[in-house]
C-alpha cells in the first residue's frame, strides 16, 4: 500500500474515530459541515478524495486542527 | 477571508518556501513528484484545491511530513 493510500485509508478512520468520540452521525457532521453525508461516509472508507478545503472545514466541525486531524491519520494502521 | 481559504494560501506559501529552501524549481519539484509544474505553480498561488493524496505526494518529495506542511500552512499570514 503506497504512503498516500494508507493516509486517505488512516484520514478516515480518524475522522470516523472523532465523529463518534463526539455522538455526531454522519448525517449531523453533514449538516454542520455542509459536506454530503454520503460523501463523508466515503472519506470514512477512505474511497474519496477530498481536497484541503473539505478536511479543513470537516477538522473545523469537529473542533480540531487540520494538521492535528492530518496528524491522526498519519499515526493510524492503514498509514503502514 | 475564510479560514479554509487561507488555509489555501498558507498552503503554496509553505510549499514555495519548503522548495526554494531546497533549491528546487516547480519543474523539477513536477518531475519529481510527477505533478504537473503548472499545477504546482498553481498551488502555490493558492489557486487550486489538492487532495490529500496530492499534498502527501508532494510533502513526500519535499522530504516533510504532511502533518508537518499543514502545521506550516496553518501558521503563515494567508490564515489570519
Amino acid at each position: 500500500m503506497s504512503t498516500s493510500e494508507g493516509l486517505l485509508a488512516g484520514l478516515g478512520q480518524a475522522i470516523r474515530e472523532l465523529r463518534t468520540e463526539r455522538n455526531i452521525s454522519q448525517e449531523r457532521l453533514g449538516l454542520d459541515s455542509g459536506v454530503h453525508r454520503n460523501y463523508i461516509g466515503g472519506i470514512e472508507r477512505g474511497e474519496r478524495q477530498p481536497t484541503l478545503t473539505t478536511i479543513a472545514v470537516l477538522a473545523e466541525t469537529l473542533s480540531i486542527r487540520p494538521s492535528e486531524l492530518i496528524r491522526r491519520a498519519e499515526a493510524k494502521p492503514g498509514d503502514l
